[in-house]
């Protein structure tokens, strides 16, 4: 392995995340860029530039993922980094963004400083992965893999009406070249994201490592009692709000104190009827609940099933817990993962193991390649909101350790 | 005092209230009549007809008060008795009716037994208490006591629009004449009701006194935190339903447990944004809370906001506890639940005393003249529902004790 080292043109990565940012830029510094829309075509044409005034061969897909290339000299079975260039609404410029501008600095960096790589490289942006617009489900990575199915173009539709389909011709794409999308050459996938959590942020740690990505159970939760009158005496209600509250108090202590790497978040909560002087007779409210090992959070399924039906026997009430998602945990490739540990150790930087958890491209990617994924912290782990930020030497830092770690991959 | 026994028409008071509630009958069994409306015409009609064919003066006032009148020979000074025609959205036969039946039948009784009274008695349908077309909050009992203002008729109007001073019109009344429905002439308001809650049903009295009608607070409540995304970890958020849904539990477990006489309910919560995979930045609700005692229901308040405070302190939330609506407690006229109590025990029947923790028009009028309740056992304290149902058993022997007591006032 060639120890030259690598320089991140910083000052280029920093003028790069400014002016991406200006593509969908909001009235109070945020962005929104979703699929397809004017801001998102806007963004991609100006990453082509980048990508070709890189010295990367430009070309895009069906589906409207860019990519950049620097084709190998031994092979070309490739390796892939990046991540997603839509936003959620009113988002910030680093989610997603970030990992697209850290593999073209990581691409230049490496083709600057030891010229063509033995193993193809590829830099993308993928088209999609919010569902801030269509419920896309990862597109941009579908398509990559060949799993959007016909129908998807015209069925999905945004809040206006408008299908993905003509969404797609306005900016220039033709809906039934999608099979043509598919890659079959890729060997590996390489994340880099600013991280959704405070980790590294607290303990200072400029870049981590990714373990798995948390596994997610979404559970719909419906307590019913019975509606009276607010002049009724408490002993004699059957007051759902007043089980649905206790259950939401015990469902989150529990998690919270006993299983140290889950997250519960209840997030939708709906009261019937909903009038001041009436005892509610229905609450309906939701549990999102995150960890690394399936078997851990199925077991915390059962025990969440458990306390409701419990505080439901006890206070006179019925209640019903229904899965409605349950996305298995993804670890990410260890050999991979070790890689990155080693480069990166190499360039001289601390570095941390952590799961994530929040959702990302590569949860999908890992169960079709190797995939591994780098995190950079975000103050206060702030994300989907203007305020998310990145310092711009956790950005260089970043960038520089993808950077070592294609190198070692690839040269 | 004369001693004869007073007959309660049984047969005549079941059909009548049979009858009354085809006037608004819904499909499934309940009744919807609402201030001015044609079912509230109609029930009006033939409530005029029965007061003329049990031998009372019938006339109403420009409010569409109805009254049916025995004259005092001694005095033209009056005792009033009776409640509200309207019901609330599918409501039942009791509530209100129930009060102008008994009221009907006792005079009935008192003129057949004892003939023409030293002071006057009249029945009265009050036109409105439901507020379920127009807030007319007390509308008929307002129009009694010359306390509505000369802009209501104008600016009040219901759900499709439609103005109270239209609504009146279509109703065969005249806005301008509201000043003339003023009465100076009224000693005294007794009222029968349905109890709405269980104490007379699970303790098996049929006829109640009612020392006082509650006092009610309505708070509302507003939790801020810090939205953030489902992958947080806990300890690091600031999760403003986690902090509500303990304020809740907190809130309803004091004053259940501590505070035997009153109630409070939790009826109304707003959850921002809402979604499932967002910790909500902010949570709304309501609390409505009841106590015959003014002094114990604000140091109730007091001890809510300081629970809701240290709960959102020790949660890094931010809370305010503001009150938007404050009604006093209207202990009812010593003298008449006296008298109520002498002549009930009399007529042989058991007897126990107990708040309102209902509102009624008793409320308002308790604040201008000597004003006392009967209650009558509701099944399972059921009201607002097509379900409510008095026993006509409890029925007669709730008028009966009305007409006990009309007699100890009237001759």
């Amino acid at each position: 392995m060639t120890r030259e080292p690598l320089t991140i043109q910083r000052s280029l990565l920093q003028h790069q995340i400014e002016e991406l940012g200006r593509h969908g830029a909001t009235d109070d510094h945020g962005v929104t860029r979703t699929q397809y829309d004017h801001a998102w075509v806007g963004a991609r044409s100006a990453l082509a530039r980048w990508f070709a005034e890189a010295g990367l061969e430009v070309h895009g897909d069906a589906a409207g993922n860019l990519f950049g290339r620097l084709p190998g000299t031994d092979t070309d079975r490739t390796i892939l980094t990046g991540s997603h260039l839509d936003t959620v609404i009113n988002g910030g410029k680093y989610d997603g963004a970030l990992g697209i501008h850290a593999g073209l600095a990581a691409l230049r960096a490496l083709r600057d400083t030891h010229g063509p790589p033995r193993r193809s490289l590829e830099v993308v942006a993928l088209c999609e992965e919010e569902n801030s617009r269509f419920h896309g489900n990862y597109f941009g990575s579908r398509a990559m893999l060949g799993l959007i199915a016909d129908h998807e173009p015209d069925t999905l539709h945004d809040a206006a009406g408008t299908s993905l389909a003509d969404a797609m011709r306005g900016a220039g794409l033709e809906p039934s070249r999608l099979p043509e999308a598919t890659r079959t050459d890729l060997d590996t996938f390489l994340e880099l994201h600013i991280e959704q959590g405070t980790t590294l942020h607290r303990s200072q740690v400029p870049v981590g490592v990714v373990t798995s990505i948390v596994g997610l159970s979404w559970l719909s939760i419906t307590v019913t009692g019975r509606q009276d009158h607010a002049g009724i005496p408490m002993a004699e209600r059957h007051d759902a709000l007043r089980g649905a509250t206790r259950m939401a108090t015990a469902v989150t202590d529990h998690v919270h104190s006993q299983v140290p790497e889950a997250v519960a978040t209840i997030g939708a909560w709906q009261t019937l009827p909903g009038a001041t002087n009436v005892v509610p007779r229905e609450v309906r409210f939701t549990v999102d609940l995150r960890h690394p090992d399936d078997t851990t959070r199925y077991r915390l399924v059962e025990q969440i099933t458990k306390q409701c039906a419990e505080i439901a026997s006890a206070q006179s009430l019925e209640v019903t817990v229904e899965t409605v998602w349950d996305e298995p945990a993804a670890p990410l490739d260890s050999q991979l993962r070790q890689t990155l540990i080693d480069t990166t150790d190499t360039a001289g930087h601390r570095l941390t193991e952590l799961p994530s958890r929040a959702v990302h491209d590569s949860q999908l990617l890992s169960r079709h390649l190797p995939t591994a994924m780098l995190f950079v912290p975000s103050i206060d782990g702030r994300s989907h909101t203007p305020e998310e930020h990145t310092p711009l030497d956790d950005c260089v830092r970043g960038a520089h350790a993808l950077a070592a770690a294609l190198h070692s991959l690839a040269y």
